[in-house]
């Protein structure tokens, strides 16, 4: 089943059986070198969790480390689920973006656009992102983008995504310090917090929008809220992911206010997880309400009640919530008649 | 299994695993509000039956009144089967044809073609359909309709169509009296036959064939005999209905005899459902045997026995028979790979 958030249901229902193309923004900050901030992949190789990410997706397998990406606890990347839905009923394409990789995925014929973007820096020392670059770069990516298929499923993977995400929109005046999500359970809100402090600390007086965004933010949600605004609801698009796409669409929306400017939001939508709909810690509703144009939000009820996999029970502890555009790729699963019975046991056979 | 009502099985092989838009036309007559003349749905809300259907084939849920249409015995509306089909193996697209509503659906982002036609009148009080008018709106937006899907299943949702079908054909001239179908077990051929016989009484000396379908017509009955000759075999088209439909190639036949034309019918095909075609009070072949071309017609081996649920049993009873393009997306369901049980569990999950 699929279930609102926000909006109706139609703009989904009229996705069933169509074709889409599924994208996934991947990119490296260095704020996920501060010890403890995430635990979305291995320490010491968190730089390269999107790498493995991109080559899990599209290959199955992993080429540049021996081992899938997982947390400390063990919790599998939710890429094995983007990978499940895959196998189930494929996405008619799978496209990469490379948005500052600091190890290239080994990864032949798919397509990686490479926008000549590099890792950022920490926020808690000036991200240093040349942001209003990397925006005009979503933006013209978003104006002549074409595609066969009929939307677009727009994912990410980028480790300490929810602390510079959580950041992006404090600097930016929104209201929401508790609002955001993370990969951990128990969330270690006094290194998140320190570094989000001192991320803001780095703003000057007279910084105008993108000055701010270059020192706090990430490539991902720049470059993704440039996309959406040059994309102008062409395309049907999708933004699968929890509180990281809130705040692209923030971004967006906050570039919108500055820029004086309106945007048609019809054809977009965001599609995220049960763990991210549920989550005690965040409040994804509370994010798209700060918005000022209306979106389609939708959550896949998937979870893991039919497995007895321990790594994968640690999901609906809510230990990991969303990635590599799992929400998304469970809506499309399920839009296309793929089952949760199917989807669990596909993803334990990835586990051995 | 898909079995031959007439023709080869070779043109239905073809369309395994191609792509299909379904398209439903839906129409009101005010001849359903002859008290007891149809079934098809709640009495005293029968005008809402093709709204009612609409909504629920496309978005799974109803908008415009509170429950699901079904007959006062409790058979539900073989919108059900269309739905369950799609909740399967999705239909790539689903378009609608408004050809006279008297309640437009709430339904967004899907296609509603409007044509500016109006619900037809009481045929037991001459209709007064621009039968001319609404055929060539059929020819054209047959000649001018595109898709980027390989065949067209068209169905429809027209209370008491059953009754207009009949006396449309025999107004036309057909010796046809005993081989239509209802939406009853027991056709209350009584109140039928009275409405049948006093339409047929209101076609005057020198009336011409437009003239005659404007009186004892609907709008379904003449836009898509238009709709045929206009696609004139240029896309692979399946009727997906029973007798209505059969009705529908009846009229194009006799349009086609009184304009001394021809058709090619190699991309055309009727598929209808098992109640139909197993039916002791119609015989679909008979009427199919009437038209001056050959036909590819087809009827999908499906029934409930392997539910229990007593609203569906009534299907297998002869209660309720087809509709809302139910035999078409059966056959499409069988024809990629959809089982009868997944079918019967789907359908009685709607009915809790």
């Amino acid at each position: 089943m699929i279930k609102n958030i926000t909006g109706k249901k139609d703009f989904i229902e009229n996705l069933r059986g169509k074709s889409a193309t599924l994208m996934i923004a991947l990119s490296n900050t260095k704020t996920a070198n501060i010890e403890g901030i995430t635990q979305a992949g291995i320490p010491s190789m968190l730089h390269l969790t999107p790498t493995l990410d991109s080559e899990f997706v599209a290959l199955g397998e992993v080429r540049s480390l021996g081992q899938i990406a997982e947390t400390p606890k063990g919790v599998p990347t939710p890429a094995l689920i983007t990978r499940a839905i895959h196998l189930l009923h494929p996405f008619k394409n799978i496209e990469f973006l490379d948005l500052g990789l600091a190890v290239k995925p080994k990864i032949d014929y798919f397509k990686i656009h490479d926008f000549g973007i590099f890792p950022s820096g920490r926020i808690d020392e000036d991200a240093k992102i040349k942001a209003s670059e990397v925006f005009q770069k979503g933006v013209e990516f978003g104006q002549n983008y074409t595609t066969k298929n009929n939307y677009i499923i727009l994912g990410e993977s980028v480790p300490s995504g929810t602390t510079t995400a959580t950041a992006t929109t404090l600097a930016l005046g929104y209201d929401c310090k508790n609002k955001f999500s993370s990969s951990f359970k128990n969330v270690p809100n006094s290194i998140r917090e320190t570094t989000i402090a001192k991320a803001l600390s780095n703003i000057k007086e007279g910084d105008e929008i993108f000055d701010i965004l270059g020192r706090v933010s990430d490539n991902m949600l720049i470059f993704n809220a440039g996309f959406i605004l040059g994309l102008n609801n062409r395309i049907p698009l999708i933004l699968a992911g929890g509180t990281q796409m809130a705040c692209v669409l923030m971004v967006a929306n906050k570039i919108l206010e500055v820029m004086d400017g309106v945007i048609e939001t019809s054809n977009l939508a965001l599609c995220t997880t049960k763990w991210v709909y549920e989550d005690k810690n965040s409040d994804i509703l509370g994010l798209l309400e700060m918005l000022n144009f209306s979106l389609n939000a939708y959550w896949a009820d998937f979870d893991f009640s039919l497995s007895h996999h321990p790594a994968l029970k640690l999901y609906d502890e809510g230990e990991a919530k969303e990635g590599v555009g799992a929400g998304g790729a469970l809506v499309y699963g399920l839009l296309n008649g793929v089952t949760k019975e199917n989807i669990t046991r596909k993803v334990e056979g990835f586990l051995g």
